[in-house]
């Protein structure tokens, strides 16, 4: 996606090795209009897939998710990290390791939103080794529904989240493919 | 606002005597279509005060603050709650003790996406006893920005936040006041 791209290569700001900062649009300060066009794209990508809900995970994924939501006409259904007295007790529950943080965390859906016949679009804004995403198919799995496609706004290729999700046969689809961050210099394929 | 209302009544549990769990369209799953007529209902409220920016706290305001913002044209931020690397050294930092999980946690927002000219909206799924808009306030005020408004999903009347947001001047609007729960029972206002 060409905006997105340009977006990038103009605000995006790398950080050590592997950290891609786009908080000026993305996942702090977020472009209503941009992820308006992110979501025309995903609803292109994934139209006739016949999505009855989109589920992202909190927290950066939501806005993306929720204006995306608005052009298949389905709810959302963002997976929670921590624990809330707010959360049903009957949930579905898988967990997903941080490289970032180096440790492992929770996350959850309510049994009640996720059914059987649901055909489900994950939406989410960064993959990079792909566990988070694992996880929540895992919460589908077990729902017994549908993953029909994964939508990532900007995906890590140089690490192997997307070769590995590719490789069990998930239909992946990201708007940018950042190739290398070396130096600090961001390539898009 | 009557749609919001009856699904409120509808759809709402009581837990225990201060939860409100409406988790089926709200802050689990997100019914995108009442968001919609929420937002709109936000910029009715909300039109005349020059909006430049909506600011939200992380993670179940942001749905709503990002379909919200469609209707004003404005970026959205969203306060972080947890350490990131991702995150700018360069913060506004503001304390909030949650009653729920009996503890402070920090809220942050990069100094670069408050500017001393903004006009800003703090949208918010709840509001019960007020510490997470005095906190976000204290950022705007740092930033030395205009707080011009708060818009908030659901009041719990019955707890004292409306009352202190309103006698610290705050122009608040909500588009339902829960009035009592008691045995369960939900009235609103």
């Amino acid at each position: 996606m060409e905006l997105l791209k340009q977006r990038i290569l103009k605000e995006g700001k790398v950080i050590g090795q592997d950290i891609l900062k786009v908080d000026s649009f993305l996942n702090h300060q977020i472009d209503i209009d941009l992820c308006n066009e992110m979501g025309r794209e995903f609803k292109e990508l994934f139209q006739d897939q016949n999505i009855s809900k989109i589920v992202t995970i909190e927290a950066s994924g939501i806005g993306i998710a929720c204006i995306t939501a608005q052009y298949f006409n389905v709810p959302v259904v963002f997976a929670k990290k921590t624990e809330s007295r707010n959360l049903d007790q009957d949930t579905y529950e898988s967990e997903v390791f941080s490289f970032t943080k180096s440790k492992s965390y929770k996350i959850r859906i309510s049994k009640r939103y996720l059914q059987s016949e649901d055909r489900i679009l994950i939406v989410d804004d960064f993959l990079a080794n792909g566990k988070a995403i694992i996880g929540l198919k895992d919460l589908i799995d077990q729902a017994q529904a549908t993953l029909v496609g994964v939508g990532i706004v900007i995906e890590k290729g140089f690490q192997d989240g997307g070769q590995i999700l590719r490789d069990m046969g998930i239909n992946i689809k990201s708007l940018a493919i950042i190739q290398s961050m070396k130096e600090g210099k961001i390539k898009i394929l």
